[in-house]
This record gives C-alpha cells, structure tokens and sequence, in this order.
C-alpha cells in the first residue's frame, strides 16, 4: 500500500512552477489530486500533468482543507496573501518565492536535510535562493573536509533568473544588435545582449542588492556556519538559461585537494569535470538535476584557499528540484 | 623647439597593433617617422597615420637602427625573434606581447612608472596583461588608504581579448543559434555564445591557466607588493569588447568606504560611477581611456573587506593606451 498526497502549486504559470510540476510527474512524486493555482491574471491556462491536461485556477477562493502540501512558487505578495490561511488549515507549506518570514528556515536536502527532524507538521519550510542552494550542495559535503572561513562568490546569474521576460529582452535584444537596429532596452534598463550587468537589483545603502543579502544571509543558514564570512557579487549575463559561480574559499587549514575531489565525486547531486575539462552552463548543466562542478584548485599564493567553478541549471537545482526533493523528504519521513 | 622620434609598431595589423598607432596620432605622440611592421604573412597592408597609408612592412629584415623606440605588438615569437637584435641596435623596448623574460619589469604608469628611474638606457619594459593594467590603475592609489593583503578577481574577459578570431566567432555563433541553426564550435571548442567558458587557454598541473598566473605574478611586481595574495580566474565571456572584473579585496585594518571613494575620485585615469548606477563594459568603457569603477562597498560579514566592479576597455588601458603612456613616460624624461 503506498499513500499519496493532494497537494496545490501556486504559481503554476511561472517558469519554476511549471517546472515543479514537470518534476513532480517525471520524479513520480506520490500525488493523489494536483491543483495548480495562481493569481487571477494567469488562471485560466492548463498544464499537462500525467497525461491530463490541468486547469490552473484563482489561488484567491482555493480551499486548502483539500490539500496536505502547498508549494509556493509565485511572487512574495502571492506567498504572504495566502500562506497563513494554508498553515491553519493544516497544510504543510514548501516556499519558493522567498515570501515567508526569515525564522522560517531554508533547506537544501544535501545540506541540512535533518533539520526537518527539529521541526513539527504542519511544515513550514523555505528552498532558498538559486545560487545558495547550488552551493550549499557543493560546499556542504566539503565541511568533512574543509573548515570554511570565507566564501567568496561572483554568481553570473541567466536572464532566466528573471522569469520568461528576461529570456524574451536577450533574445530580442540580441536580434537587433545583430542587425544593426538601434537599440531599446525595455526589460532592463540597458544593454544585456554582449554585455555583463553588475546590479541585479536595486542596492540598499551598504551597496548590496536584496539577492546579495540573501545570498550570504541563506548560505550561512543552510551551512550552519554563522560565523561563515561571505563575501558575494550577483552578476547578470547574457546567458539564457544556466548560473556560473566562480568560487573561492578560504579555510582555516591547509586545503587537500586530493581529499576535496574524491568527496566531490562521491557526494550526492555533483557532477565533478576535472582533467583539462570544465563543466559550461549551457553545455553540461541546462536540462540536468546535477551540479557540475570544475576548475578545482589550490590557491596559487595561499594552501589555505580553494578555488572551483560551479555550473548548474537555475530553475532546476536552483530552484524547482530542490523544492521537489524537500516535498518528497518530507512525505516521506514527516507527512 | 620639441623632439620627435622615430618609432616602429611590430605587429601593426592586429587589433592592439592598430589602436596603438590610432592612439600615437590621437595623443600627438612626438613621431618622427612611423615604421609598421609584421611578419611576412600580414606585410603589405596598409594603415592610415596622420591623414597619409603607411604601409605595413616585414620585420624580419628592418633596420632597428632607424628607430629609438619599438612597441613590439605581435605575437611572443615575434618578440622572441628580434627583440634582442633591436635592443642591440640601442632601441629602447616596449613589449605588449608577453614576448620578454620575466626579470623585464611590467610597468602601469598610475602604479609603477617611477620603477623607470632605476632603469637605463635603451630600456627594456612590458606593458602587463590586461587586467592588471586595469586593476594596478585602480589599486595602486587604494595603497594610500589600504592596507592590501589580498585580491579575489573573476575577470570576464571580451572575446576580442583573442584578437578578431574571436569576434568573429562570437558573431558566426550567435547568428547561428538565433537562426535555430545546429552549433558547429570553430574557433572556440564549444559554445560561447549565450555562455560562460571558464577556463582561457590550457592549464599546468595545479589548474592555472597562463593567463591567471600573470595576473597574480605581474599584479604583485607591478603594486610591489611580493606578498599579496591573489586569487585569479579568468573566464571568457560572450561580449564583444570590454572586460569586467568582479573584484573583493581583503586589507589588514578596517575599510574607510568614503576615503577610497574619495581617492577613487580624484586618482588619474579612473572614472567612478556610485549611487544606485554602475558601469557596464559596453555601455561605459568601450572606446574609452578610462577605467570604470562601480558597486564599492565594504563587505556585508567583515569590515576589513572591500568589493567593487571594474570595467574597461581590453584594447584600450588593458593593453595599447597602457603601452602609448608608457611610450610618453619614456620619451619625456629618459630619451
């Protein structure tokens, strides 16, 4: 006898909510009835979900009685309008939209999975920022063999961090560079297309952007390394789909390179490319549930610092899969 | 009365080559008569000098006798092969090619153009590569308010840092892909269009490329700071002209944000963008002598850490204004 769940994706229309439910069928995530919800504006669109098409109706009048898991997948407004009414009515919720208020704690399954044993149903568990989570799947194995100091990080973030919008403005951008067109930028406020962006956002006083925040913020959570120093930049690229993070790590001992590779390649979730290779985006990671991780090395001037190049696909491990790998830790050993 | 000088360009036909002799007759370089020089394969053009073509001749049997300084612009063989013979022949050198031993002294005017004073007659010095030229200009008058001791840089380098091979093949790929046409690698031995690649060029045994290995030995010699420790990456990025460097900086005392804002400001050949703007390579540096200097802010977990963005012109400071200054150095005070 196995058990199934009802459960409700909000945000459905999104890309990472789209992708979630690709996920949820492709994994055979235990579902019993899916409802995709999202705002007014997008309802009314189908998904295919196990060879029906799904209706994707108003979040506003959902009864989530009818529901034991709740994913939120779209905007912070949507997460913090409807989450305390799908806490009392017994749901256990898994945030995406960074909605939920920061004691809410961020899980990466690899990373600190048994966190959840501290935590009571109905569940209220947040998958934190792309970037962090990539990381945390690279960096969380390497505790057994690193004490990490300091993170150093430059996230050379897709456009498809910015939902479809940003894929439509590089394309069309692009076009009309290549055809000698005078440029318009609309999405963003200037030349993406051959150019890198050195703000994703607008900063606060101290000069960072909320994603940086986060960034550092979550990364030190999901370690459990308060005293993690982070020091991160978050780049936009002219790249459609794929995040790159060029790493550098400083650690309180000598850095065994030999020990880091053959953890790297038996941890869960990495794909490690070494040799004269290095993983790309595009080339490896895009379409993949992996990490690739590459260009692994001591620091030229200090034994103490290790370097490494992290690709990974956004929507997915960034997002999307991990979320989908919290849902399924979490029927299987709590709901 | 004012003296001229009679100067060659080796390597005239590339893209350093060719903005080297825009920016002699630009800044009213003192030139007597122009020499530009090739090997065989690219002799026999011709390239435009103060309203008249000057054509572009074989290095291999000139006269280093003619001139009093040669910008050697071609490749390290080229240099390799007849540096010594002009040198003998009481030119004074300055090479843009990596083409000289390492004991040649790498010389940014902004950071080490005094090192000039302890040099003789005909002088042997190298412009360095391109993001040290650039950080060197930004870092040097840091030093006053700095105590440096290490510097964390991911440089996404413009393809152009590869001559026009790979301009050309940024634009080929890019064509291709938004005309859904399959992706044939030529020039690049994968995608770069619409991706990251993070890795330029070959590495040795520890996982450096040359590239990033001269970006920490020749950043070292030119701030003469022995110590300092630098971790490089170098990554090629798909954007035509312009390089960005993510840069965290880490300084043995706490940071004063204003006071490097004000010496950011009033330091020669830096142009610095704050509030909630930045520079991009494109939209600010391309075609500009300037260096682009953004997003300074302390670090968010350490006060002792500075971050910034740099964009610049590879062609320009990064490599052929670099070597004009240097030209101007020389024959102002020691010709």
């Amino acid at each position: 006898m196995s058990k199934s769940f009802d459960i409700a994706v909000i945000g459905a229309t999104g890309s990472i909510g789209e992708t979630l439910v690709e996920l949820l069928e492709e994994r055979s995530f235990p579902v019993g009835t899916l409802h995709l919800l999202a705002s007014s504006e997008s309802a009314g669109q189908s998904l295919p979900f196990r060879g029906k098409n799904v209706r994707v109706r108003t979040v506003e009048d959902f009864d989530f009685a009818q529901v034991q898991l709740v994913f939120f997948a779209a905007t912070e407004a949507v997460t913090l309008a409807h989450a305390s009414r799908a806490h009392a009515a017994g749901c256990s919720i898994i945030d995406l939209s960074n909605g939920l208020p920061s004691q809410v704690p961020q899980v990466v399954p690899e990373a600190n999975g048994e966190l959840l044993d501290t935590l009571q149903s109905p569940f209220l568990i947040a998958s934190p920022s792309a970037s962090v989570a990539v990381l945390a799947t690279v960096l969380a194995p390497l505790r057994a063999v690193l004490k990490l100091q300091r993170v150093n990080v430059t996230a050379c973030l897709a456009v498809s961090s910015l939902g479809r919008e940003g894929v439509t403005e590089l394309a069309r951008q692009t076009t009309e560079l290549l055809n000698m067109r005078p440029l318009e930028p609309r999405y963003f406020d200037r030349q993406i297309a051959f150019n890198l962006l050195a703000q994703v956002g607008s900063i606060d006083e101290g000069g960072y952007t909320a994603l940086e925040k986060r960034l550092s913020a979550e990364l030190k959570q999901v370690m459990a390394l308060p005293l993690l120093k982070v020091a991160a930049t978050c780049v936009q690229a002219p790249v459609f789909f794929g995040d790159s993070l060029s790493v550098s790590l400083q650690c309180a001992e000598v850095v065994d390179v030999a020990a880091v590779i053959a953890v790297l390649e038996a941890a869960p979730g990495i794909e490690l490319i070494g040799g004269n290779d290095y993983p790309t985006a595009v080339g490896d990671a895009v379409g993949q549930d992996a990490v690739y991780v590459g260009r692994v090395r001591a620091g030229l001037d200090d034994a103490t610092e290790l370097n490494l190049w992290i690709a990974s696909d956004n929507v997915r491990k960034g997002s999307a899969l991990n979320a989908a790998q919290l849902g399924e830790l979490l029927i299987k050993h709590y709901l």
